[in-house]
């Protein structure tokens, strides 16, 4: 046998329910839980096991781009499963999409994980699978991860940070202080379905809705946008804090304002009277698979189009634009005809939306 | 005004005294919380500001070495402060040394919280300003973060996931299966400081100890080892799990049997103490400063030399050896002259260790 090469892996296998504290002491119970649950999941998509320290060739990465992308982000979301998705589908749609947002093609991702004592093993492995499979639907891998256990009551059952690593082509210069007046504000669809989702899943609302989270990884169509409308400012995802949000960054960013107008914003029945029924603004809720753009006006309808073309935005919809206002101030034309202003949400709307 | 240039960047001001759920609401109060907290004490370090998405230059990277490294750990350790650190400085320096016993040159980390309500501001600002201290010490920056705050008693204070980019200099080839009959196998240092004072420092045990932490940034340390003993075969820090979990590792990997000595091992006079009380094996006690070597017989020297000669090394010893007996067994030669396995550990030592 040649001894530079490491013998066959053999995986371990777990023979109880739930996660121990045991499954995070760095010995053969945690090589058995990553074996079992995470390796033999994201294995089907990788020639490669996970390993403790990933490693790629920077001459192969110069092929897709002159620049690395690097993002982080920690997902809390309660419950863990609900409509249209899970932690572990967010988790990997989650860090694609903030690459993808900046213009890069979307490649590694690593995976952390923070395990609560007593969470079922049957769980954790429907959330690896879950991520394995959105891996694969976005096109990138998990290529390196930690595993954590904390004792009962430490953390709420699962906390998952992804990081993900991408490449800028050359030429794509995406920048949110970017925006000029004239600009068009453009959304790819129905605004606020992740938001509602959550809370409806939550289930101590009594409201029974059919709404699903709008978990999607949109570096597809942010390709197809960005051939269409190249000169294409900014481009932004509207998760937590929702429209809103990256509206008053953008307006702050790039030193003008921006006008919405409500009848052009794209909104779902249900979610229009499920934020009635609660006194929610919808602008604020969180999506999970919209972004916001700024393009000039040479290239609004190009990139309307190019997303409408996309099964991610066959609702796109130019809702605004960028003017020469007020620094950093967004307003909105109401259906009624007035106007008002939509401020940064100073507090909290919703905890543990993502 | 220069639209194209974003206007200068207000840094928000906190005037509570503990983190509220409105501070993870990716609204003005987390702005806020990130600029007054993280942006304030890394942003010293750093001509760039926090971002979204970092980026960077692949060519400016290529001038390092040929690979990409990559890297991430989740950090959950309780007492969040303690004698030698903190939870901060141990979350930059572990993910600086996962990149650095790879042979890579650490360069930016990524940096995201999960915060449990009611954390003191103070608490927290403190953390923040050890990561950025210890960042300073390692010569990375914190290139980009992320924030979320989850109701009391959904986490235990506060947790931390840092990932790591780093550049592996062409040539240096180090890999847990390399290792052959003969190699040495070399430890920095004293070991078991980490896991005795993170014990010590619950407060439960009610012993009193003037251990500390021995938490620190490997890569120099690494460095010298690459340049005097450029054979070395790999490198691995015994962190969660002790030296005995790495040896196991490394005798499977490799295919070979490795022996030890317990005379050889470098141990405190008081954590030796500390262990005969509760009954603990030091082989198994955290490290965050220490790491095992395995190098080819012709280069043994050269790589004890090359650490004792570098402050973080003074105690560096040759505990053993690697022979072929049988594959992934792990012996230790004790001081009374008996022989006995090493196991990899099947449980839990010591829970939250970091």
């Amino acid at each position: 046998m040649n001894i530079m090469s490491p013998p066959p892996r053999k995986l371990g296998r777990i023979h109880v329910p739930a996660v121990t504290l045991a499954h995070g002491g760095g010995g053969k119970a945690m090589k058995d839980l990553i074996d079992d649950v995470f390796v033999s999941a994201f294995a089907t998509d990788t020639p490669r096991a996970l390993e403790d320290q990933a490693r790629f060739d920077l001459a192969a990465l110069a092929a897709h781009g002159d620049r690395l992308a690097f993002t982080t982000d920690s997902f809390v979301v309660d419950p863990l499963f609900f409509p249209g998705g899970d932690i572990g589908k967010l988790a990997v749609f989650g860090t694609v999409n903030d690459l993808a947002v900046g213009g890069a093609k979307p490649l590694y991702l690593s995976c952390a994980v923070v395990i609560e004592e007593g969470l079922k093993i049957e769980e954790l492995r429907r959330v690896a699978q879950s991520m394995a499979a959105a891996a694969r639907r976005a096109g990138v891998t998990i290529v390196t991860g930690d595993t954590k256990v904390v004792q009962r009551g430490a953390c709420d059952k699962l906390f998952i940070t992804t990081t993900g690593v991408g490449v800028i082509p050359a030429g794509v210069e995406l920048a949110i202080g970017g925006i000029r007046p004239g600009d068009g504000i453009l959304v790819n669809g129905l605004l606020g379905d992740h938001g509602a989702a959550i809370l409806a899943a939550r289930g101590d609302l009594a409201l029974e809705t059919e709404i699903e989270s709008d978990c999607a990884p949109l570096h597809g169509l942010i390709d197809a946008v960005l051939k269409a409308a190249p000169a294409t400012r900014t481009i932004r995802d509207a998760t937590r804090g929702g429209i809103a949000t990256v509206l008053n960054e953008m307006a702050e960013a790039s030193g003008v304002a921006i006008e919405i107008d409500e009848a052009a914003t794209p909104l779902r029945e249900e979610v229009r009277g499920f934020c009635e029924i609660l006194g929610l603004d919808p602008l604020y809720l969180a999506n999970e698979g919209k972004i916001v753009l700024a393009v000039p006006p040479a290239e609004i309808q190009a990139a309307l189009a190019a997303m409408r073309a996309h099964p991610l935005g066959a609702c796109a919809m130019l809702v605004g634009h960028a003017h020469a206002g007020e620094q950093g101030r967004v307003t909105i034309q109401t259906a009624f005809g007035g106007k008002r202003i939509v401020d940064m949400l100073v507090g909290e709307q919703l905890p543990r939306i993502c």
